[in-house]
C-alpha cells in the first residue's frame, strides 16, 4: 500500500489560473494487479499546453493532465520491470498504477551524466516539438532568417539552437533582460526584451532588416499581427503555441491576416509533435547526440516539491522560467 | 494617329471606390516605332485584386491596372503581327502602344465558338487561380469536402466545378438567391445565400456535418472566423482573396486563428497564380479541354462600353456579377 498524492482540477480555469482551481488529494493505492506496475514520480512537467487542453481534454474533478518521469517501483508487467524509468502520461500524481499503455521507456542508453528530467524537455516533447516545427513544418534551410518568440522557453530555446545548427540567422524575443542574456549565451544572433522595447515593430525590423523567412510562433495574439508584415515573400510560419491568448476570458481580436498572407504568399501551419510519433525514437537520438556534442545547451527551471505543482504551473504561465519548467518531487 | 481613351486613378481609394476616384482621358497615340505594336482593346477585365493592388502597385495619376484582350491593329514587331489577339497588361486603355514585353498571345488554336473574353476569365487568370489553388495549394483529393465562398464569382465558380471534376463534395456560399441557383446548375452539392441564412455557422454545419477538408478562401474577414472551427483535422485553406476587407478604412478585426490552427493542425497559405507561370500554357490547355468536354460551364457578366469601366468595377466589388465581370468595348 502506498500513499499517493494527486492534484485535481476542481473547477475549469476562468482567465488566469488560481490556487482555488486545484486541490491536493491523498489516496491509498492498491497493489498492482497482473499486467500492472506501480510508478513513483521523479520529475513532473508543467507546460503551456495544459492551460488550453484543460478545457478540451478534462472535466472538473479530473486529475490534471501531464507527463512525468517515473520509476517503476513494483511490477507485474514484464515490459516494465521494477527499477526502470519511464515517461508516463499519468497526470499530476506522485504515484500511479498503470497497465503500461500510457508509458514509454526512457530512451535506451540514457547517459549517466544527463538528468532524466530532460526526457520531459529537450530530449522529450518540447525538443521534438522544436525539431518537427523546424524540419517538418518550416522546412528551414541554411542561410535563412528565423524568428522565434517565447524564445527562452522550453521549446523556443531549442528552436533557436537547432536553427543555429542548421546554419541560420536566429532572432529571439523574450520577456526579461536575463532571458535575453541567456539567448545570447545560446548563440542567438539577435535577441530583445519585448516588454521593454519602445516598439516591437522596430525591434523586429532592426534585428532583421532583411525580413524573416521563417517564424516559429509560440505567442500568438498581437505579436503575430506585428510580425506577419515583416515576413519575406513565401515565408513560412509554424504555429506551435499562442500563450498570449490562453488566459483570455473574451477572445482577443486583431486584424485579419489574409491580405498579408496573399501579398507575401505566406504559409502558416498549426501542428502538434504527436503527428510524427513514428519518428520519435530516431529524433530523440538526434537530440541527445547534439546535446552530447555540445551543440545544444540545456537550462531548466526546477521547482522542488510535488505540493508546488500549481505554483510551478502558474509561474511558468507568467514566464518565471528560463528553459524548461520542471517539478522535482 | 489614333484617339486613345484611358482611365486614370485620380486619387487613391478611401473605403469603397467612388466615381470621383476615376478620370477618363483622351490622348492621341503616335505611330508604333520599330519593335512596337498598336493594340485595340476588345474586352477588359475588372477584378477584385485591383482594389488592394491599387494601393501597392499604383500612384495617383497612373492608368488603372488591369488586363485586356486586344487585337494588334498595327505592328512593327514580328512576334505580334497585325490581326493577332493578345492578352495585354495594358491597364484600362482602349488603345495601347506596346513593345510586346507585357503581351501574351492568346492560346493557339483558340476555338472559334469560344469567346475571346474567356482569356480574361475561365481560360485566363481567374481559371488558373482556381486550378493552382486546388492542385498546388490545397492538394485536393477525391472524396474530400471543399468549401468555397464568393462561389459565384469568376474564381469561385471555376473552383467548385474543378472540385466536382476531381470527385469532391462542394459547398458554396454566395450573396443572392439567383447566385445560389446558378451554383446548383453548376453541380455544387450544397449552396446557400450567406446574406439571408439565419446563422452562417449553422448553414456551414448543415451543408457539411462531416466538416471541411479544404477551404478556398475568397472573402476573409468575419466569414473566415466562422469557417475555421468547422475545418477537419489537417484541413487546408487556400487564401486567394479577402474581398470583405478590401474597402476597409480601418482594418476589421476578429479572433486570432492560432488556437484553432493548432488544435486542428490546419495549414493556411496565401497565393497568387503568377507563382506557377511556367505551367500556364499547359494549364490553359487543360481548362480549355474541360470547357470543350462540357465539364466546365462558363458565365459572364458583360458591361458594354469602355466608358463604363468604373461602374463595372464598382458593381463587381458589390457582387452584381454572376460569373466573370467583363467590359466589352
Amino acid at each position: 500500500m502506498v500513499q499517493a498524492k494527486r492534484w485535481i482540477l476542481t473547477k475549469h480555469f476562468e482567465g488566469f489560473p488560481k490556487e482555488s482551481n486545484f486541490q491536493l488529494q491523498v489516496e491509498e493505492l492498491p497493489e498492482p494487479k497482473d499486467g500492472e506496475v506501480l510508478l513513483e514520480a521523479l520529475f513532473l512537467s508543467v507546460d503551456p499546453y495544459m492551460r488550453p487542453f484543460s478545457r478540451v481534454r478534462m472535466k472538473e474533478g479530473d486529475v490534471m493532465i501531464g507527463t512525468q518521469v517515473a520509476k517503476v517501483i513494483q511490477s507485474k508487467n514484464a515490459a516494465f520491470p521494477a527499477g526502470v524509468h519511464v515517461v508516463g502520461r499519468s497526470g499530476w500524481r506522485s504515484h500511479t498504477i498503470s497497465d503500461g499503455s500510457d508509458l514509454t521507456p526512457v530512451m535506451p542508453d540514457w547517459p549517466q551524466d544527463v538528468s532524466l528530467s530532460l526526457a520531459l524537455g529537450m530530449i522529450g516533447m518540447p525538443g521534438l516539438t522544436a525539431l518537427y516545427g523546424i524540419e517538418e513544418v518550416l522546412g528551414l534551410k541554411a542561410g535563412e532568417t528565423l524568428l522565434v518568440n517565447a524564445a527562452a522557453g522550453a521549446v523556443g530555446s531549442v528552436v533557436g539552437q537547432i536553427a543555429k545548427i542548421k546554419g541560420c540567422k536566429v532572432v529571439g524575443s523574450a520577456g526579461s533582460d536575463a532571458k535575453v542574456a541567456f539567448l545570447k549565451e545560446l548563440g542567438f544572433d539577435e535577441a530583445f526584451n519585448y516588454k521593454t522595447v519602445a516598439s516591437l515593430e522596430e525591434a523586429l525590423r532592426k534585428a532583421a532588416p532583411e525580413g524573416y523567412d521563417c517564424f516559429f510562433e509560440n505567442v500568438g495574439g498581437p505579436f503575430s499581427s506585428v510580425a506577419l508584415p515583416q515576413m519575406n515573400d513565401f515565408g513560412r510560419i509554424a504555429v506551435c503555441g499562442s500563450i498570449s491568448t490562453y488566459n483570455d476570458t473574451q477572445p482577443q481580436t486583431g486584424p485579419f491576416p489574409h491580405m498579408t498572407m496573399i501579398f507575401k504568399q505566406l504559409k502558416m501551419e498549426g501542428f502538434m509533435q504527436s503527428r510524427w510519433n513514428t519518428k520519435h525514437p530516431e529524433s530523440l537520438r538526434r537530440l541527445m547526440g547534439w546535446l552530447k556534442e555540445g551543440k545544444l545547451q540545456n537550462r531548466e527551471h526546477i521547482t522542488k516539491g510535488f505540493e508546488n505543482m500549481p505554483a510551478a504551473f502558474m509561474g511558468m504561465l507568467q514566464g518565471e522560467n528560463t528553459g524548461k519548467a520542471i517539478v522535482a518531487v
